[in-house]
């Protein structure tokens, strides 16, 4: 039985994610494509635009066999955190081969970059560290380290956000030993960034982003580029729920949390380094949007997904001391949802898992669900008062959907 | 010169009020009357319907000469502390009498009431432990302990709110040793919380509000029983800040906090006692609006005043940390406004002060300043974006009022 990972956000779920699903299938001849998706919170310190359920939907909807969620704690970090908390998940589910998107398109980049960092770990990370110093951004500082380590070398592009995703997989698998086999697909067509829906059928989850929050949640403009039942599943989305989940919405209450902590208070924010908590303080209360509090809190020194982040731990309240507790593997598995096939195999694996299987949050006592549950609780606010509290009970009631 | 202090909310001024500032300065002979008025948070555990500075605007232009605050820390308190802060600042700004309304209208009856507790106070206190023990609220406990301590005596039913804190002027003067005379009005008319606007031009604030809030700003429908200066005040008001404050626009932050702070956070803020707490976490989940909360927060034990109080200070995330360093006086002297009789007395006033006299807060270093400020943050958290920065940026650098 081949069993194939993927590790997604479906922000929302569009035609390049579907045609990412049936390639990684054909090309690890897969039975079975296991996606672990982040939930609430997005690996760029933002909220999903439509909630972790209505994206397990479209998943399976659409070729995805069994979706499993990849917590706050690991979904909302940098790549090395991120990719190590979906292949462990990966791993005990049973997964034999990952298959990612990558700018590069050569597993044979990934995997020899690996084995030669390995050989220079030591230097690697000094350099690393001493780039850091010089006050880079983490993802640049490793990018400038490597570049150092051996300009003879055949560099990848580590400053793409899918290449450091890739090398972090392929570094996680080995550091885990994983029997997994790394596999990568050239992404094609859209850039991760576009701003604009393009004529053909493949469009960026940003350009669809942008175009359902700031165009007026215009469908009709989108329904090309995601399949039918995606769309539908949008179309309910809007219906039920009064509009799609953005930073915009959520800025309320970060406003009033950074207003009301006291310094100590923000201080123990996960991510809140050198004055960046007094920084927070001292602009937003001349900002009336997130957009505008973003622009005038970036500097050189801090990438935007960095401070989004730090934003997004202050809203939710994720302390350093949550995230000390963090391991580098995940303590459970927590499915969303499953085809009949996905569910076949699930009950063939649950007996084999070295972790708890859960399938309502509200089975298990451990300190990840009670960040999971509170993000989600934040999540919730941004929607009208009439939906909350259906939004919060899903979180600790919902049974995984299978379809 | 006689000056007379007055304590007041004035949430919104009305003619009762009018008519109490007038009857204070000709049962006293007052040269000077001064109203000690709570901020932007009230006694009730409320946010006033319109900001300090338009309540100073409204006094000024009905018969008070000089608007001094009483800070958060004695304002949103029970009688006791709220009468100690506000005989404090009357005592150290020369007043010689007080004048409060009250629901008995005899003066003896609250002197000889303080004199007789004081001669037994040991056994009143013992007595108020017990029923406390019992589970009455506060004003309850009190109520019973004095009528068991002598049912010959006459009582003055101290359950009526104005009868409790004239009780406290009373005793707050003689445990403060100020050389301020007592007296009152009795009060007519409009009940505390009559909900109906009468048809004669007396009626409560309760029913102003009411109108204001719920009847959807039916200005008109309030004009025959507020000042002329008022009503334009409260016209210029809505034109301003669209619309009044009240604890609904409040409530959604209430949540946000109550669903994100993890229990220690919650049992350190000022009146969580005895699981009330875990009591508000359980329930906040499940309502959506202020109203609906409190109907469920409700029980006999305790008061809504209460336990809006701790909603309150849940809100403005005041610990019983901050509140631990509360004096029994007032440290500063903050004037919101005078005329110019005020200022004629202030300025022959201020050098006998024994407390810093503050223009405006950004002068003064003291941890009550940071609890107002950080109070008025969250005040206007409840109003549109677009005015918010300027109720803020009014707490620190807005100068006296001077009509």
């Amino acid at each position: 039985m081949n069993v194939t990972g993927i590790v997604v956000e479906y922000n929302p779920f569009h035609n390049g994610h579907a045609l990412h699903a049936r390639q990684s299938k054909i090309k690890t001849n897969a039975d079975i494509i296991v996606a672990v998706m982040s939930g609430n919170f997005l690996q760029r310190g933002e909220p999903a635009l439509i909630s972790k359920w209505a994206r397990t939907k479209m998943a399976l909807a659409a070729g995805v066999d069994i979706v499993v969620e990849l917590p706050y704690v690991f979904a909302t970090q940098h790549a090395e955190v991120f990719a190590q908390g979906a292949i462990s998940i990966l791993k005990e589910i049973g997964a034999n081969a990952v298959c990612f998107g990558s700018e590069s398109g050569e597993i044979s980049d990934f995997t020899s970059l690996s084995t030669f960092i390995k050989e220079h770990e030591k230097t690697y990370s000094t350099f690393i560290k001493e780039a850091l110093k010089e006050g880079y951004s983490y993802p640049k500082a490793s990018a400038l380290a490597f570049k150092k380590l051996d300009q003879q070398h055949e560099v990848i592009d580590l400053s793409l956000p899918n290449n450091i995703l890739g090398y972090h997989y392929v570094k996680a698998i080995s550091e885990q030993g994983a029997q997994i086999t790394p596999f990568t697909i050239k992404r094609t067509n859209a850039q991760y960034h576009d701003q604009e829906i393009p004529e053909h059928s493949i469009a960026s989850a940003t350009s669809i982003r942008e175009t359902l929050i700031k165009k007026n949640k215009q469908l009709t403009a989108i329904e090309h580029v995601v399949p039918k039942t995606t769309y539908n599943e949008l179309k309910n989305y809007t219906n039920m729920y009064d509009g799609f989940q953005n930073w915009e919405q959520l800025y309320p209450f970060l406003k009033y949390k950074v207003l009301t902590a006291d310094l100590s208070q923000l201080q123990s924010i996960y991510e809140a380094e050198e004055g960046l908590e007094n920084r927070l303080k001292n602009i937003i209360t001349n900002t009336i949007s997130f957009q505008q509090l973003m622009e005038q809190l970036k500097t050189k020194r801090y990438t935007w997904t960095r401070l989004q982040r730090f934003c997004l731990h202050t809203l939710t309240n994720t302390t350093k001391e949550d995230m000390s507790i963090r391991e580098n593997t995940c303590p459970y598995i927590r499915i969303l949802g499953m085809t009949n096939n996905g569910r076949n195999y699930m009950s063939t694996q649950k007996k084999k898992l070295g972790v708890p299987l859960i399938s309502t949050i509200s089975k298990l006592d451990h300190p990840f669900i009670y960040i999971e549950s509170r993000a989600t609780s934040c999540y919730s606010l941004g929607y009208p008062s009439s939906v909350q509290k259906k939004l919060i009970k899903e979180e600790y009631a919902h049974p995984p959907i299978i379809v």
